[in-house]
Formats: structure tokens, C-alpha cells, sequence
């Protein structure tokens, strides 16, 4: 249902598997989610597309006994349930691997399945505002302390990725002998993938201010700036005419304009409100600084 | 080098394989960067841990002759040049895959090898803003034009989880006798992955506006709450005390709440504020609404 665990298995779709996605009678809840086409949601196509559907009631053992019945034939289980919903089902790794022992079984969640935070409830949004991205990725941004709102589905769509991966890599180790597998994926860890800085400079005192990219105001709009690269950097100087900021010690480094990025962006602001857009987005590319409207 | 190509091969070398680094004199950028420990990078040793690293200058005819040597044992090869690179260094997959022909080789790149904006110098940040995700995830919540500053790498680790997937369905095949791959990660295409629901309305008139996801205040600090199935809905209205949401027409289906999403939220601001956040969260998960400060 919704997003993480049917995003995992359009990618299998996508890459040419046979996908039978099992919904609950009347249907999963995204079938009735905006943007309507008519009576059809065009989200749950977009995220379904390319699988044959059928609807069980996994109370009803009828319904659980056609789960049974396809599974001698099932390379890959994927669900995403809270915790302890497929034991209760009889839909578990312990209770499907035994109609099919090298059977590959991913379970995606909001926080895993073991630990303190296993049961509770979670949606991609609870995810980012636990994990710290919403604060960490922008406080510094921002000067406040208050989470930004958004509508970023990055949880649901990254821990989809890694699901996808993890069950193509163990199809890899089956197909040499290594048996069958049980995929842990949670919401959750692929926040902290995403905050490979946040979580090393947890680690350390005093770290540096970090980078910030943000958009910089021209004449007639914003355009946003990456001069990451010593070339990058380079480009810059040359398209803003200021040969002067390669000799300054505090841009002339990558660890120079690390920490003193704001103070370089205010100097490049200088620069691009003289200029329109388009005219800005011209000149940088020309000189090889990435940048885009 | 930087964050997509080393976090794709980094899930590899997680998952057993034998990643060797190639990297140019003096080493490759994220070598220097923040945050530091003493003289080297945790935000490389994070991104590259578990590989063996080898610097060699691919423009030196003897150091070149050291990759083709490796090529009859290697079974992918993954590169994050930009378009046009590798076939000027002679490490192209036309280069390659004469030396193995059944080689995956995967390129990752801002905007795909082919097409328009191919030779375009592209960041994450950069793809964050010209695809949009910006600007559109957070416009309707800051009824503003100017987009959020932010540090976020979605597109970096969106386009190496699909590249790790796709690098592991290429092993399937291939061991299935479907020989080798070359493959087209494009860090655009990933953003568009995670914007369904926008490519989604861009196709439809008047569109209705979207949920956002957004703190709402208590008395001592913010939380998020996901009311977002009937069953948390309903959660939602006992932990309030407001049973009368329950027949209120605006809120009572899923479409109604999406079309009423922030009168409802107001509502449920106007409860918030009169708790304190642990105790809001406290109740909202005892009645299973989804939440945290």
C-alpha cells in the first residue's frame, strides 16, 4: 500500500518481473488518492503500472490458502505491514518459506523490525521530522529553529531503491547457491543514508558551519550556484570578472570556501543581482560553473 | 568521485563485492572534505569505506594499460564522469567491453549521456532546482516563490540506490544468459522518480492543491502528525476529543481531507497548542495517528 513498498516492486516491473500486487477488498487507500482521472487515480498508476492486481482478504483462509497456493512458484515476497501483521496474517517469512525454502522475503517499515520504535506508526513525513532531515538539512539555511513544511516523499522513494537493490542483489546470491534471504528494510536507515555529513559530524566536536546551496537573486529571478570543484570555482571568478577572489585566501580552497561559503555567495550575490537570469545562467555555464534557473 | 557514484559502488562493497577505487593523482575531492578528523574526511570514509583505492592518471598510456590489464576479472565498471569522458580516456564501454564482453558497465551522470542538457556541469543542487522538487515541494506551504536553502543530497543518493539496483538486475540477467549491459543513471531521472504525484498533476487540468506535510505547534515546541488513512483519521479525532470530525463532511473521507488538508490541520492546531509536544504525542499514538516532535 502507498508508496515505499509499491514504487520497490514497479522497479521489478519495470526491470521485467511478473508482479501480482495482493490489495484488500475495495482496494488499496491510493486508488482513491489526488490526482483523480475521472474516477482513477493517476498517483496509483504511476506507482502500480505494469502488475496484474487481485484482491484477497488475508482473514479469510480461502483468500490466505491463494497466497499458499502461488508460492511454490514466487521467487520474491514484498510487503510493507507494520511489524507482526504478516505473523498474525500467516503471511510471515517463517510461514511462506516453508512452501518455497529459498524464498527471497523483503519486509519494508518505518523503523525495522525489531526495536523500540518498531510499532509505531509511520509515513514518510514522520520519517524525515524523526530522522532530523527536515531540521538538519535546513536549519542553518534559515536561522530558525521551526521545520520547514514540504510534501518530499524521500523516504518512501529511497527505501523503495534500496528494496528494489537488496532483493536484485539477493536473486545475485541465490542464483550462485547462497539459498534464500530475509530483507530488513526500514524507512528510517535510509534517512541516515541520506545524512552521510550529519552523521559523521555527529561524531565530532565543534564541526564545521556546513554548506548550504540556496538560491541567489538576480535581476529578474533566482538561479542557484554549485561552485563545488576548484575548476568549478575557477569558472566563477572568470564569469563574474573578479580574478581577484583566486588569490583570496578564504575561496582560494576547497576548505577555504567551505568555511567561508556564505561569505563568497554574499560577494556572487553582488555579482548576479546586476544581472538578469538567463544572462547570469549564460555566462557561468559558458565558463563551466554548474548552474540552472 | 563526490557522493552518487561512491555511495552506488559503497552499497556493493556492503553487499560483498570487491570494489576497487580508481582515483587521480592526489586523490579525489571528498578527500578534503568536511567535517575532518585530524588530516582526513569522515564524509569520505563514510562514502568510500570498505574499497580498496587506486590512484592512477588515466591520461598516462602505462597507468591506462592497468585498468585494461584488470578488465578479464572485472565484472562491472561504474563511472561519474561527465558525458564524453570516458571515450576521450579510453575507458568508454565500447573501450571496455572488447576486453569483457559480457562487462555492465554504468554511467552516472546530472542529466543522462544523451539529449540537450548532457554536457551541462550538474550537482545535486543544481538537479534539485532544475527539476523542480525545490521549488514544488515546498511552494504551496511557503505561498512564496523563492525556494527553501538546503544541504539536501536526495539526488545523489536517489540516482546510487537506482544505480546499485539496476547494476544488481544487469547480474541477474546476466547470469540468466543475458550477457552484459550498459546502463544510463541519470540523477534528473531519479528526481522525476521521486515527484509522481507532480508528473502526475502537470498532466491534468486545474489540478487540486496538494497535501504538505508541516509542524504544528504545541505549547513547548512542534511535532508532525500524518493523519493520512481513515483508521488515522480516526485516531486523530479521539486523541483531540473531537468526534464531531468524524461526521464533518469535509474531513470524513480520504478525498475530503485532501481537499480540506489545512482547514482540517488548523483545527488540529488549535487542540496542539493548548499540550505540551510529548503529551500530544503521547495520546496521538496511544489512538494510532501517526506523529513525533
Amino acid at each position: 500500500m502507498f508508496m515505499a513498498g509499491p514504487y520497490a516492486s514497479r522497479l521489478l516491473a519495470d526491470g521485467g518481473a511478473e508482479v501480482i500486487k495482493v490489495e484488500p477488498p475495495g482496494g488499496e487507500f491510493m486508488r482513491k488518492s489526488n490526482p483523480l482521472r475521472g474516477a482513477y487515480s493517476g498517483f496509483f498508476g504511476h506507482l502500480n503500472c505494469g502488475k496484474k492486481c487481485i484482491t484477497l482478504d488475508l482473514k479469510d483462509p480461502g483468500d490466505l490458502a491463494v497466497i499458499h497456493a502461488l508460492m511454490p512458484t514466487v521467487d520474491v515476497v514484498l510487503e510493507n505491514f507494520r511489524p507482526g501483521v504478516t505473523a498474525r496474517l500467516g503471511v510471515h517469512y517463517d510461514d511462506l518459506s516453508e512452501l518455497r525454502s529459498d524464498l527471497i522475503y523483503c519486509s519494508v517499515s518505518g523503523y525495522g523490525q525489531t526495536g523500540p520504535a518498531a510499532q509505531l506508526p509511520a509515513y514518510a513525513p514522520i520519517i524525515h521530522a524523526a530522522s532530523g532531515v527536515d531540521l538538519s538539512l535546513t536549519e542553518y539555511a534559515l536561522d530558525q529553529d521551526q521545520p520547514v513544511p514540504n510534501r518530499s516523499t524521500a523516504a518512501d522513494i529511497l527505501a523503495a531503491t534500496h528494496a528494489f537493490g537488496a532483493i536484485c542483489a539477493a536473486l545475485v546470491h541465490r542464483q550462485r547457491g547462497g539459498g534464500g534471504d530475509y530483507i530488513d528494510v526500514s524507512l528510517m536507515d535510509t534517512m541516515y543514508h541520506m545524512m552521510g555529513y550529519e552523521v559523521q559530524t555527529a561524531q565530532i566536536d565543534n564541526p564545521p558551519r556546513p554548506i548550504t546551496f540556496g538560491p541567489t537573486k538576480t535581476k529578474d529571478g533566482f538561479i542557484i550556484i554549485a561552485p563545488i570543484s576548484q575548476l568549478n570555482f575557477e569558472a566563477l571568478a572568470r564569469a563574474a570578472r573578479h580574478p581577484e577572489w583566486l588569490e583570496d585566501a578564504r575561496f582560494s580552497t576547497v576548505l577555504g570556501r567551505a568555511n567561508n561559503w556564505e561569505t563568497m555567495m554574499a560577494e556572487v550575490a553582488k555579482w548576479a543581482k546586476e544581472h538578469d537570469a538567463d544572462d547570469c545562467v549564460a555566462v557561468l555555464s559558458r565558463e563551466g560553473c554548474p548552474c540552472t534557473k
